[in-house]
């Protein structure tokens, strides 16, 4: 596999949910920095923070194997020189056929390298499902 | 009240949990950035842009009147030229003398504008609880 250029935020984050929807474990480590201080958060999932943590999440998370199709939608895009920060909507669907449908609110940012611009920080959460209501965090802040 | 100079993001992030913890609104909206673009997500709550829609989630959020008080530690902080991303694990400590306590992890963006630094993306999240386990999206992404 021909490791990906990445010369913009975009193309790192189309490398990112390629990856993801490919359950492709080598490729998304490639989209992610070698940076001691990378941080993921799945959603409802603790602070990952290091690539042999989030190595390790994104390797659980594939070997679940469930099947999965995203379109990211809505992204708001923030640029620095150093740091972009894009907001997305992911709408994730999964089950038979891929018929289920969630939808996450992630927050990625991505940071240029010596090797182009590379994942720093995704973090990803629910929007609030039924099933969620009233837990105490929901109602607080 | 004297208008915060945030000439750090530093200090506009203590600006922000000053005015959370005091249920200030006129100081929260002090820190955020005059930009459309702006962005807040509340734990498991849509994603509000524009100062509008972010100034009317935390008008709720007060009218509500708990008690809250914040504990933030182990920041995670990555600073470009214009833009700074601190990664935040707050402790929420609420209800009767405070004596309950909730999780959240936050992704805080602030951009350096001609007024200092401002707040420009919140987007907080729980951490599972029980209650929440085996919700769809815990399980997918």
């Amino acid at each position: 596999m021909d490791t990906p250029s990445l010369e913009t935020p975009e193309e790192a984050e189309h490398a990112f949910y390629v990856a993801f929807q490919a359950a492709n474990l080598v490729a998304m480590m490639r989209v992610w920095a070698d940076d001691d201080a990378v941080v993921c958060i799945h959603p409802l999932g603790p602070r990952l923070q290091g690539r042999a943590a989030i190595e390790q999440g994104w390797r659980e998370m594939f070997q679940a194997g469930t099947p999965l199709r995203f379109e990211v939608m809505q992204s708001q895009r923030t640029h620095g020189q150093l740091l972009a920060v894009h907001c997305v909507r992911e709408m994730i669907y999964f089950g038979p056929q891929l018929r289920r449908r969630t939808e996450i609110l992630a927050t990625n940012v991505y940071r240029k390298t010596p090797d182009g611009w590379r994942m720093f920080l995704h973090h990803g959460s629910p929007v609030e499902a039924p099933e969620l209501s009233g837990a105490d965090s929901g109602t607080l802040h």
